[in-house]
């Protein structure tokens, strides 16, 4: 079990979380792995609830995203149950009678389908996870459940997270207000593609599953699938987002894309605020890095530029000695393995562009760069000079406290 | 400049390196970067020597990389000059004037043409490689060459290495005994398609350009394309082997493989050892890690499942925790991409399978792989259960060390 760690440098206050009108919710202690402490939270979502979901690209997934896969084909939900400290996964045919156990009894509190029940758990691989417990705890949990928990849940999912990681947003469909509330849980294991991270993400909107898929889809992409803490791709990501259609707003057709552009706009901020914090929760994380890639010859070129930097240890390690090193910038958009030429390229740190054109700025003074390097909020801009390609990708350096963190976490 | 470093508990000390004819070398402190200590090597090969070279996949490489695949054309060698301290990479017209003139001072001593002059360089990026104090050092380094200078030249291109590097191998070509002797240098930014790595490898056999580069490659693939440190991939990396044609031999044709099995055989063997050297210098490394992965559905399929366990800072964090932590393998096969299926994959540590067809196995007892863990090499085989793929590959953990070193390597 991960020691007591000191509580990330960057973090960030939880914001006011008010209710979502359809989600009651709340945390329980079923001393699953830790003691002292909820590690089981349950969601509970009103009837006609419609639901999307992004999953890990890990090929060999925990038994929790296997079962929600299956359950979203149904696009209802009714009830989200999450624990902390085990992650269900390569836990073989025991790990699927946890997740079926599971699914059974909340359904059955809840007066659902077990397929409208969704699932989801991190920790520790390849340790079964007892179902009795957990299932012995939902009755009490379920009768305890209310619409002002979801500080509690951001807390009750936290595993090596030294911060609870919540946002809130508000946008307006057909002139109607909705809110769109979400928690998230992240810190190690967490590279594109997702993460070692859970995020759950509800709003009062009534907005039809497929539409509602599309919405995540594009959030998820522009946010969790362009953050990287170690480059490992955890096997049990989840991002789940329920729409339980109490904000009493006009009608939202599957295809009204129009209707939709407010609330897109604003899952996308939540989504890439909820994201980033926990790249600020990475583990051993001293500085929030920022990689803006620009002149690539696509955007997707631009975005493998921008991981190759983000994932390069060299590049993270001399961040955290505070060393403006673009060198191995350069290293790394060599390695990326896209088109780039060395004699077009430009590398800026804090808004100083040192490198340009295959060498050093004339008269490059490393004063401000030297300086920036101090703070806590790292920019690196990367100009590739041949084409018009750009994307952004967020990481954190890479420091002793990555190493201590992950070199005993099961001790 | 790297500070003092401890040497690396996983050092193998230099074999006996006896004179290859045709080759004589030395080595010399030209002050470029290090102070004391020689910084500059040379080799000089008699006429007739014939070149092969494989280099960096790195689209930003140094300017002597630009400069040695040119040369390369020319199927013949006649010198070698090599430094450490600066790799002249992104140093734009000044770095191509520094390998013109090097080139072109060597060549006059040498009595060849400049495109008979081979060049590498590794250290620092971004700065300007000063050619006056290279060339200046150049004349009382060739009247000084000599045919016993192995030992001097493996320390004398050394950077954050902490121990020299060197391998010799003998082998016969139709029925005559020849000599294959090797040194390399290499610790950090070393990834597969090679590494901040440099290794010069001299043979006395008589082989065509063509079919040296022919054993070259396949000698490559095989041991440096195999060895990751830390998934950098460095602009300066260079292979090269020079072949004297001084052993007296019977004629090898351009095409003949037969008469050069043994000879290929060998030069593998020489190219894995010192690829091994430089994982055993990783930079920070503790332990030597052996992937061993079968049962892919093809070898590539295999070796990219292999990278994606030997890059994981998850499974390395744990290797230097000693932690037998076989999820977080799980974890890294299913991030590779690769077809892989959670329920037929078995992952063993030191001979004990742990893992096996999606769960743990019954009754698996820790206590032999806790004991292999507290080892200087560990063995992690995994079998995918798909196909007959397979493929080793190589690395070290990942320890405070490696933070250390590259937090500060500038300062």
């Amino acid at each position: 079990m991960a020691k007591d760690l000191p509580v990330s440098p960057l973090k960030v206050e939880l914001p006011p979380l008010p209710p979502v009108k359809g989600v009651r919710l709340g945390v329980a202690a079923a001393g699953l792995r830790y003691q002292g402490r909820p590690d089981v939270m349950m969601m509970e979502f009103a009837p006609g609830t419609t639901v999307a979901g992004v999953f890990t690209s890990n090929k060999c997934p925990g038994a929790p995203v296997d079962w929600c896969r299956t359950a979203l084909k149904g696009e209802a939900a009714r009830a989200l149950v999450v624990n902390a400290g085990n992650a269900n996964v390569f836990t073989g045919r025991a790990g699927v009678e946890t997740v079926e156990a599971t699914a059974a009894a909340a359904a059955a509190l809840v007066g659902s389908t077990p397929t409208e029940v969704f699932l989801a758990s991190t920790g520790v691989i390849g340790q079964v996870l007892p179902h009795e417990k957990l299932t012995a705890a939902l009755p009490a949990l379920h009768g305890a459940l209310k619409e002002n928990g979801w500080a509690d849940a951001a807390r009750g999912i936290m595993t090596t997270d030294t911060f609870p990681k919540a946002a809130m947003r508000k946008a307006a469909i057909h002139g109607t207000e909705v809110t769109i509330l979400g928690i998230a849980k992240g810190s190690g294991m967490v590279a594109p593609d997702m993460a070692t991270m859970l995020c759950f993400v509800a709003t009062d909107a009534a907005i039809p599953a497929a539409a509602l898929q599309s919405c995540l889809r594009q959030g998820v992409e522009a946010s969790f699938n362009r953050t990287t803490v170690d480059s490992d791709t955890s096997t049990s990501d989840t991002v789940l987002l329920f729409a339980t259609g109490q904000a009493g707003h006009d009608k939202v057709s599957a295809l009204s894309g129009s209707a939709l552009a407010d609330f897109q706009a604003q899952l996308d901020a939540l989504l890439l605020d909820l994201a980033l914090q926990v790249v600020r929760d990475g583990e051993g994380a001293q500085k929030l890095v920022k990689v803006a890639v620009k002149g690539a010859v696509s955007d997707s070129s631009a975005k493998r530029i921008g991981m190759a930097i983000a994932n390069s240890p060299l590049v993270k390690t001399a961040i955290a000695g505070e060393d403006a090193n673009w060198g191995r910038i350069v290293m790394a958009v060599g390695k990326a393995g896209e088109p780039a030429d060395r004699d077009r390229l430009s590398v800026a740190i804090g808004g100083t562009w040192m490198a340009r054109e295959g060498g050093v700025v004339e008269g490059y003074d490393e004063t401000p760069v030297v300086e920036h390097m101090k703070g806590r909020e790292i920019d690196i801009e990367v100009d590739i000079g041949l084409g018009k390609g750009e994307a952004t990708v967020w990481t954190c350096d890479l420091t002793h406290g990555y190493i201590d963190i992950n070199g005993s976490y099961r001790s």
